[in-house]
């Protein structure tokens, strides 16, 4: 009796799909999935910090609810190398020691990082090639399928577990023409899906755009044209370090039209050197020349390839654009081709870069202009056919914001998905399968960001974000008021102020002046001898009174900082 | 002989063309055209601040080089009555009371300003309609020439100089089935072009968009597709308050469709109130009705028309998303039409709305979904128009970004101007033309940017902008010493810190306390006594000690302040 008991229980053991991080993408940066007493997780990625949090330098998600049961945790699972995908792997590893899955350039991506946080000794990765298989505990098998996208060595996850397959496609498009390695890997697409999918959690990313992505060749294709229309011109091409077919396409093109190619910027010269190692970047040794020695190559043998593709502030393309990298010097006689195109809040940096390389006489190629770059991610045609190839009888949008999750779901329903095996969901919500009930949204588990900041992780919270929003907006009013607390006396008050303004009063005196004696003349309502005093209702009276005061003048409200020191 | 050489030299004097304002566009806030000892000004308008301006409410035009000339200034002509157009008019008109000139829209726009800086007794306004010309000083004659563009009454200005016609596009586009008023006079722009034009300015807004611009009624026949599929539904509209030609064609639709309309946000009251009153906007009285009535209205009987199609913070549909409106709460009945395109930069405040909308189960309607927006510009195509028609001697680009001015240079030398009769411009360019001497940039003025941040204009500079930005990322950190300088001796050492973090110890001791022992020891070296000491020796010792400090612990720079009291 008491087995069949178990048994039955077993059999109601619910899957669970746990949405633990991503600054406004959803099913992003890190999932997990849990069943019974085991978890796996599904990448481990960074989100970059958004407008309202000043100073921050990444973010990682909150692993609250997996070190609250680290016995569980079999490992993590990676898709590919981008950093929003194995970015915070450093920060989880320190906190819970689990073995890490991905293809060979995924966690070649990933060795530095682990380097630098000094952690070589105690990783424990394993290189799946695509197509294998790896178990995960007693209840997971993780098959890793070959898909298309901007970095090499992607995959979609075929998860088998007690409930049946999920199927998660990591970040894929279809690219039938790929410039390196197999298609994407259809054929074993459709054989899963012939076998039954349960879950299917495909990404949202392109929801919006109709048709299908175009192939990386057709860069390619722009890219010759271009260097057949720019023989006499020094070429630079700004693109992702990560994309290496990419790279790759431009070193073959440097090699047909005779120019040496020079690297630029940490993260390109670092991963161009992490990829040719293991073979995913080919190249004849004298094809590269270090980037100290162009200015001895003509401008018609050279192609500088660079980072700075999002106008980031440090990044060599921003610095040559502004005359401050070393090495270079832009002129009338250089062409530069930014391929990529502005993740969405980066607009206004790239455009300053490509406006200022106009002003230096620079000829600037950009995507508004020519093909000359193709998304990684599955337009709607795409995203139709691994709907149609899977067949899944559940489906959860991920990889998004939420409304691309709600067309995605619109999508799959206009595809035969009737709603209520639909889920949408949200960071921190736990999705739950079951024999009996199906697909429904389970109670929330802790989750969201944690902010890195130097070397704090975690200590950045929206209290220090408000002061920072605070101090940023309105400057800081500094008030310091001496007292001798035997004569109840004061014995200085010194005011000053940071990132805000005083006007003139009409009659020119300042109002610093006029603050002065405002308080001053607040102080004498006090008594200032009482040697037990805090100095709270003295302070706070002092913030209130200077606060309107200031407001009145000014229309400004600085944050207020008082200090009182006794003698 | 005095008279002919008076005549000579007066035959040489050259136009000037100044760039006045405007943030990341030029040629767009504020143009002057000079010609011997008179002035005028062409538009008048703010910026919004970018991201690097935290807390400015407004950036306008530095008019330094107009007020040092006065005597000169002859008076503003208004292309049309966006902000960036007429929004510094205000600020100007107090340095500088000069006439204002401007279709009726235009100046009915610019009137609660004016009222708001209580300037309506100082103020000349001079109604021109389409078609009139008006002259200022002895020696500029301006044509008001009615043009295409999202807000009624907008002109382009035909100037006649005593060197020929300069021909100011304003923002146009060129619209063959506008909604009310005439079609842009191109019969009148051709008959320019036969008299022959010395110099053309052309905006550049849309010119990597190649094709022509749509009809703006295109969005009637898109929203009137949206009411009739929505008929169960409440319905609410985000546009611009200013583009009274939607606003009518949604009004139409409202009686088509038998809801009423309500108006919601400020400007949208602001704005209808006033085109109402002037005839520019046509309804009954009973098809309008109060916001706080909309309650007792069935759903399919109403339509919102609303503020906050950009997502700006606080506007009514940004609050309406999160569930902060008095008046609204949004459900799963409810259809928002976002008839707008983000602005550049406010992309993500624009997509925070629409996530939060569908969070409340809203349907959203926006325009990479369906045409519920046409843009206000001219495409390629209507920007060769206007070359072809006007055929100038002389070609300047302006209202782009440099990158847009550079492509509109290249437009018109594929269009047959020779290259070295187009200038490309910056702000605080003067460019000059003369009879002898063509085209050419003369030596520059006085320009740029006044930051308007509560009731002070132009206090803000750019080294409080450094101070917030600062603050903004790295926090403060304060250290307040008070020193007895009779006996020598620090008698108070007080350390607090906001935006900024201190991390612990490895051995669980807090920073602050390290920090403050290292400072106790510091103060040790000095000699404390000195009456006439300003302590600045020692201040900067503790800032520069407790620099190295914190960066060690943290990796993170604080701006740190000292203060010294004595006692």
């Amino acid at each position: 009796m008491s087995t069949t008991t178990r048994r039955t229980t077993k059999a109601d053991l619910p899957l669970r799909v746990i949405f633990l991080g991503g600054v406004g993408e959803i099913g992003k940066n890190m999932t997990a999935l849990e069943y019974g007493d085991e978890i796996i997780i599904i990448d481990c990625g960074v989100s970059f910090p958004s407008g309202d949090m000043p100073g921050v330098d990444l973010v990682i998600p909150d692993i609250t609810y997996l070190t609250a049961n680290r016995d569980k945790v079999k490992g993590i699972v990676l898709t590919h190398g981008h950093e929003d995908h194995i970015g915070a792997i450093p920060f989880v590893l320190k906190e819970l020691n689990v073995p890490v899955y991905g293809t060979r350039l995924t966690l070649a991506l990933l060795e530095p990082k682990i380097r630098e946080h000094k952690l070589l000794e105690v990783v424990r990765f394993n290189v799946v090639r695509a197509g294998a298989t790896v178990a995960l505990g007693a209840n997971f098998k993780v098959e890793f399928v070959n898909v298309s996208h901007s970095v090499a060595g992607s995959c979609a996850l075929s998860i088998t577990t007690p409930l049946g397959i999920v199927f998660h496609t990591g970040d894929f498009k279809v690219d039938f023409t790929p410039i390196a390695g197999n298609v994407i890997d259809l054929q074993r697409i459709a054989e899963i899906g012939q076998q039954g999918v349960m879950l299917l959690m495909s990404e949202s990313t392109n929801v919006e755009k109709s048709g299908s992505s175009l192939s990386e060749a057709v860069v390619g294709q722009s890219l010759n044209q271009i260097f057949s229309e720019n023989t006499d011109r020094r070429i630079f091409i700004a693109t992702f370090a990560s994309n290496v077919h990419r790279l790759q396409q431009i070193i073959d093109l440097a090699q047909k039209y005779n120019r040496k190619v020079a690297f630029s910027g940490r993260s390109m010269i670092n991963v161009t050197d992490v990829a040719f190692k293991i073979g995913e970047l080919r190249f004849p040794q004298d094809a590269v020349v270090d980037l100290d020695r162009v200015k001895d190559i003509e401008d018609k043998h050279l192609v500088i390839i660079t980072t700075g593709s999002q106008g980031e502030p440090m990044s060599a393309l921003t610095r040559m654009s502004k005359d401050e990298f070393n090495h270079i010097q832009m002129d009338y006689n250089d062409t530069v081709v930014i391929s990529a195109s502005p993740i969405p809040g980066n607009e206004r940096h790239v455009y300053d870069v490509i406006n200022n390389l106009y002003r230096h006489g620079v000829r600037v190629i950009y995507e508004k202009l020519a093909d000359v770059h193709v998304s990684g991610h599955a337009c709607q045609e795409e995203l139709k056919l691994m709907i149609a190839l899977l067949q899944p009888s559940f489906f959860i949008p991920v990889h998004g914001e939420f409304r691309h999750l709600k067309k995605h779901a619109e999508l799959a329903m206009r595809m035969g998905i009737p709603a209520q095996r639909i889920l949408l969901c949200d960071i921190g919500n736990c999705a739950e399968i079951s024999k009996t009930k199906g697909l429904r949204l389970a109670s929330e588990v802790t989750a969201g960001n944690v902010l890195v900041d130097g070397l704090g992780v975690g200590d950045v919270g929206s209290s220090v974000l408000k002061d920072r929003k605070h101090l940023s907006e309105d400057g800081l009013f500094l008030v310091v008021i001496g007292l001798n607390t035997e004569r109840g006396e004061v014995t200085a008050l010194e005011m000053l102020s940071r990132g805000f303004v005083y006007t003139k009063e009409s009659d020119g005196t300042e109002t610093m002046g006029a603050a002065k004696t405002m308080v001053y003349k607040l102080l004498q309502d006090f008594d200032l001898k009482g040697e037990l005093n805090d100095w709270g209702v003295l302070k706070n009276a002092v913030r209130r009174e200077l606060k309107s005061f200031l407001h009145k003048k000014t229309r400004r409200n600085p944050m207020i900082l008082t200090v009182v020191i006794e003698s």
